[in-house]
This record gives C-alpha cells, structure tokens and sequence, in this order.
C-alpha cells in the first residue's frame, strides 16, 4: 500500500477498493499512517466523495477495529434512536426508559454536547451522581438485567472512529456525509442492535442545511444497515426552533421527566411518540405505529416507563428520588422572566442562539476540559407562529448571578423575533424514508 | 487564528488574507501547526486554487521563514535559469560558466533527480571532487570572487518550503501550479536575483500534461517575479523526447562540456542558447537577443566559458581537468550499440522511459538514501522525425555489467519506437512568455 497513490486516486476522482480502505483503516488505527496523508484523503473524499461500496468499507474497517456489545445470549430485540443534534431535544432522555419498559432493550450510547447543540451524557449527569462511563461489560450486564443501559462511547468501541474523528474536527473534513453515516453506523453496529431509528435534524439549527442531504444521510444509513441486519428508519424533524421548552441540561432532564409522566410540551410529545413508535415497530412490539402509540401511552399512564427511569438511574449510580421530586436536580441561583417586547407573531426562535446562549451561560462547553453547569439555562414557551401581546411571558432564563441574567435576557432578546405576518416554519416532522424510499409527511 | 476556520474558508472557494497565510507558514514552520492541518489545507487547495494575492503571500511567507543571499555591495546583475525538470537536460552546466563568463553573477541553486527527471546537483557530483552542498556565506563569496556558485537548497534558504514540499510529496499535493510557482520563486528572490528565465517543459516527459497549465504556470511566477523586482522570461521547450544525447550523470556532463567546446547535439545547442540570450538580455548584457547569441558564440569560440567551468570545478574543490579530458569522468566498465530493429522513421524517443531507465541502471535514486552511479546511462542519436536504416546504430548503453546492458538494450527497445510515417514532434520551443503576454514562436 503506497498511500499517497490512493490519496492521489481519490483526488482524481477514482475508487478505493474495500481491501485498500480495509488496509489503510487498520494501519492508522495502529498509528502506521500519519494524520497528515489521512487528512489529505479525508479532505479529497470531501471534495469526491465515497460510493456505497467504499463507505461500507470504512464502517467495516472502523468496527473490525474495537470490541462490539455481545448480546448473543439475549433474547431481545434490541433497538437505538439516533439524533443528528439538536437544541433542546430530550428524546433520548424519554424513550431510553419508555421503549426499554416495554420489553425492549435499548442499549443507548450518546454523545456530549458538541457545537452549539446539547449531548444527552451531559443532560444525564445533571442527575446527581450519575455515571455514564459503563465499560462495555458493565453496559451488557445492565441491558440483560433491566433492559436499558446509558453510556457515552467506550475506549473499547470503534477505536479508529474515535481517532478519525478527532481529525476530522481539526481539518474541517466533519460535514461529509458518506463519513458522518459511516461513523454513525459503526458504532450502532457495534452495539449489536436489531433495529435503529433516526432522527435527522432539518433546519437553522442542524447540521447539514440543505434536504437533499438530509435525504442522503438517511439514504446511507438505511443502506448500511440493510447489509448489517440492522434496520433502518429515519424521520426528518424541525431544527428551525427549539424541540420543547427546556434548554439546558437539567433542565431538560426535568422536561423529559414531565413527559414521562404525562405532561410536556406537545411539540417534543409528538417527536418523542413518532420515534417511538418506530423504534416498537422495528422491534416487533407493534404491528403497526398507531398500535405503538397506544401501548407507550399505557406505558406513561400506568407509570412503568417512569419506574423504569428511576431503575435506570439507579442502576447507574443517580439518585432516582430525582424523578418523583425534579427540585432535587441542581437549580439555578436566579431565574427571570422574559417577556415580549411588542405585540404580534412569534417569527423566530432561534436554535443556533440559543444553544450557544446555553453554553455562555456556562451549560456547555467552548473547550474539552471545560466543565458544565447543569443547572442554567432557558425555558421558552415561545414557539413560532404564536401570537402573544405586549409583556406577555415568552421564556425563563435560569443563570447563577445577575452577570448571568442580563446576558441570558440579551440572548432571548436576540433569538426571538416578533413580526406581524404568519412565519415560515418547517413542518415538525416532515419525511419518513425507509429502505423502500421517501415519503413525505 | 483558528485554523480549521481557515480550512472550512478555503475548502469553501473562500480566499485567506495575506496575514492569515503569513500567521499560518510562520506557525506551521516553527512547528505550531500540525502537519494534519497543513495537509487538508493543501488538499482544499489543490480543489479550489490560490488566487495571485494568497500566492504571492505564500511566497513571501516562506521566503521570510529563512535568510537570503546578500548581494548588495555586488554591482553585477544576478540572472538564473530553472527548469521544470526533464530527461537529458544539462543546460545548466552549459549556462551557469557561460553566462558567468560575460560579467553576469549566476548564483545556481539547483535540485536532485526528481521521479524520472534528472538534478543539476546529481550531475555536478559526477566530477570527482566537486562539492555541492555550499553554505550561504560560501555561496556569497564564490559568486562575487569568480561570478558563479553551483549548489543545493541550502538549510538556510526558505525552510518553510522544504517541510511543505515534504509534505505535498506524502499526500499527492504536489501538481499545484500556485503552490509550484511560490515554491520556485521563493528560492529564486532568495538568490536576490536581477532576472530569471524559466524553462517549463511540454509533452509525455513534463509535470504538466496540459498547455494551458504550462503557460499558467509561467504567469503565475512573472507575477510573483513582477512583485519582488525579478523579471521573468519563461521558455516553453520540448519534452516528449529527451534533450540532447546523453542521458545519465557524467555522460551529461561531457554532454556539457561538448557544447562549452563549441560541439554537440543541434537541439541542445538550441535550447541552451535561446535561454542563454534571454539571461543576458534580462542582465542588460545585450539589447537583442540576436547580439546575445553572438556574445555567447564568441564566449565559447574564445574558451572563455569553458575556462569559466573549470573556474567554478575547481573553488568548489572538484577535478577541474575533466573539462579538457572528459576521460576523467566516471566511466561504466561496459558499453553496447543499440541497432534500429528495422528501417523506417522515428516515431518516439520516450522521455519517461529513458529517465526510469537511467535510475533502474543505477544512475538515480528510488529512495533518498540510494548512492547514485554517476558512470550508468544512455547516449541516443536517434531524434523523433529521423529515417534510419535497419541495425543503423541509435544509441548505447553505458552499464557496469552484462545484468545492466540486456537491462539497458530492453529499456532502448521499448522507448524508441520506429515506424513509417512522420510522427508528431512538440517545436523545440514553442512558446516565449513575459509579462507583456505569451507569443507562439
């Protein structure tokens, strides 16, 4: 192997063969390829991309290169959701213990936040004394005994994902889509599931802002599942505003424990139930997701799907009282009302703002080593298209001094605007694709 | 500076600004930027170009990375000649003493065999003695003593672009015409040149396949010459066959020296000559280059250029008699005749294949750290366009055993190919190109 062939035959527009994209994979996983001919590839494949056939390579070198979660002796069906990233989106939080209540195991690996969107392992370590470094041992053990484990990725999993990713985010080569999907993909696969829902951000606020790659993703995902017996079904939901109300990490926490009891806002509501009732219908639980649907609402009602949070919590070293009592999760020294600076119609909430605004107010992080607040945070019960009167409420900023306070009601001042005419919104959830195509919703 | 910002920007079609490229190289050279990040700019680069303002802040970066030849107390002016690289090349030993010879300073920074193309400095290691890798202050003072300084790129000069040209060699980044031209540049205004004349190859020998590419080339460096007060003079020539006869270190050499006699093959004499009047005219030596062409006849009529050469030999501690007896040049224990297989005309006389043979004899390097025979190589008559007889001699081979003459005769029989009609042969020189514009000749 002559590396700066292949990165020459991908400059020019040729293919890698799985064997040389195998090759070349296993020797920089191995530190035998310097980060510098990977960022050339890296940067080339940006410019022309991967074909099917090369990207399933890639997702096969990256999972042949760390352990997988072994549930060979698990009868269950075993089912993930996976966001592309969001502001304010919980549904992690809610369908983790919601599916896994429902004879489903969900063996949930997450991120933390990165950009200006949240990350569900920060959200859960607003729990006190939550643990979400499970080595893949303790994660097994935990899926087979309760059905539901909820861990950030393992030293174990995917090492060379994990080193090509840090490379990519310090060569601007990220914003791929044949590499966001292949390292989405092997870390799903190494989870050992039987079925993953996607959710794939649109809007302002994601990732990839143009639909048609959306649709690529999701296009992607699908096709290499389809050759890992892992099911694919992504839905397209709105990142144009925030999904719910609550941004920030304990703050959605308390939100998602909300819906699991009943409440919540109707936006996250029906995401959360959309996804669900995919993830049941892909395990085999419901025939169809009208049927899904109805057993989750059981599940809410008759408070299984909240026991089975406090399980979790428990299991993971949280205190679990948190759910009966959300006032024990860490609370801001101030909070604030925001209201409307004028009267007429919710045009904007912006997401990217917002998100950031989180992270300012010391909820996120700008560098690694940086550590979270949970506690701060916005609450916006704004939502596009509303109409609201002069003064009227629009959201809560939650900062730990009055510094904090007047920069969080800068922030709302400048990612909520008001108008006079009805607001282009996207639909909250727009398209549904499958193996068998797109349907638009 | 972010750098991966300046990636995304580039990577985007988007320009970086003269102190954003200046910050980069500095940091880059002082290891502060990872090669990681360097690779996938280049890579960004090779995709979406540099436009003339980034180039000549590349240029100028580099240059600012190391020192430069000090040549203000020298009242001469200062002309060079570089060539793209090719095969049978050795203007450079016929140009540097003979230009030297008529009062202009020819500080010669020259390079090693690169891929098939042979190096200046290869060719001059030939001469028992002769020592290439002056100093700068060496350099300096052998130029104002006695005109002329043959030598590598010292580790004084641009270090900036040795690590980049490292780095574009390991990840197929090196076919960059702006990144080719501040490269060159850089060394030649740290020559603190008064002129340059380019000599940019054309045809199956060339880096550059396209015409279009070889003329952008010679802008793109009058430009950068334009702006550091060095005029450029660029020569497209012939490269889909070799120059001249000899092919292979010392056989160059005494290639060389036959032309400084006032012998040697008509195409060599062509080309060395029309590049020759161009420096003198740069120089202001002479007003035409038809009175240039004359002063170089009488130079080398009178014994003056060759008396020149053995001037440079010998301060830089080589065998100066080889000039009045090339039998001193390294010699290869065996020679062959090469006879035409058949009657006809000569169709080809492939560069590439000639210069790969020279190596595979010995005579070049396929890794830096490989000794070169300097005795190995080719001598071919026989010219693209010729009528020749069956078993009419076309070349020899010069090798040190049997192993290597079968090896050579085998190289000469795919190289040269024999056919029946004219074929089509590239002018000798084509094109002339100077900042008022190309004309075709």
């Amino acid at each position: 192997m002559i590396v700066p062939r292949l990165i020459e035959r991908k400059r020019d527009g040729g293919q890698l063969t799985s064997g040389e994209i195998h090759e070349l994979v296993t020797a920089y996983a191995d530190d035998k390829v310097p980060d510098y001919q990977m960022a050339a590839l890296l940067m080339a494949i940006y410019f022309n991309g991967l074909d099917r056939a090369e990207m399933n390579a890639l997702m096969e070198a990256m999972l042949e290169s760390g352990e997988r979660l072994d549930f060979s002796r698990l009868p269950l069906p075993r089912i993930d959701k996976h966001s592309t990233g969001g502001v304010g989106d919980k549904t992690s939080l809610i369908l983790a213990p919601l599916i896994a209540s429902l004879g489903v195991a969900v063996p949930m690996m997450s991120g933390r936040g990165l950009g200006h969107t949240g990350g569900t392992l920060d959200k859960l370590e607003s729990i006190p004394g939550f643990r979400t470094g499970l080595s893949l041992a303790e994660a097994q053990k935990q899926v087979a005994e309760i059905g539901c484990a909820m861990l950030g990725q393992t030293e174990e999993i995917v090492p060379a994902d994990r080193k090509l990713y840090a490379l990519r985010d310090a060569t601007a080569t990220v914003e791929v889509i044949p590499l966001i999907a292949a390292s989405i993909m092997s870390k799903k696969v190494a989870e050992s599931l039987t079925g993953l829902v996607l959710d794939i951000k649109r809007g302002s606020g994601s990732f990839l802002p143009h639909l048609e790659d959306e649709l690529e993703l999701a296009r992607a995902m699908i096709d290499l599942g389809v050759r890992h017996a892992c099911p694919v079904v992504a839905l397209l939901t709105a990142m144009d505003r925030p999904l719910g109300e609550a941004c920030g990490n304990a703050l959605e926490v308390a939100e998602a424990i909300d819906v699991l009891k009943g409440g919540g806002p109707p936006d996250l509501i029906e995401v959360t139930m959309a996804l669900g009732a995919e993830m049941l219908v892909l395990a085999g639980t419901a025939t169809t997701r009208e049927a899904a649907r109805a057993i989750m609402r059981d599940a809410i009602i008759s408070g299984r799907a909240l026991e089975k949070f406090e399980e979790v919590i428990a299991a993971q070293g949280g205190e679990a009282r948190v759910v009966r009592d959300p006032s024990r999760l860490p609370q801001s020294a101030l909070q604030k009302q925001f209201g409307a600076p004028r009267a007429g119609i919710v045009q904007t909430v912006d997401p990217r703002a917002i998100g950031h605004g989180v992270i300012s107010l010391g909820g996120g992080r700008t560098r690694m080593e940086d550590t979270v607040d949970p506690s701060v945070g916005f609450v916006i019960s704004a939502k596009p298209g509303a109409r609201v009167e002069k003064g009227q409420r629009l959201a809560d900023v939650h900062a730990q001094d009055e510094k904090g306070i007047t920069a969080g009601i800068a922030i709302l001042e400048s990612a909520i605007a008001i108008g006079d005419s009805a607001p282009a919104s996207l639909p909250l959830i727009s398209h549904r694709v499958t193996a068998k195509g797109v349907e638009e919703l």
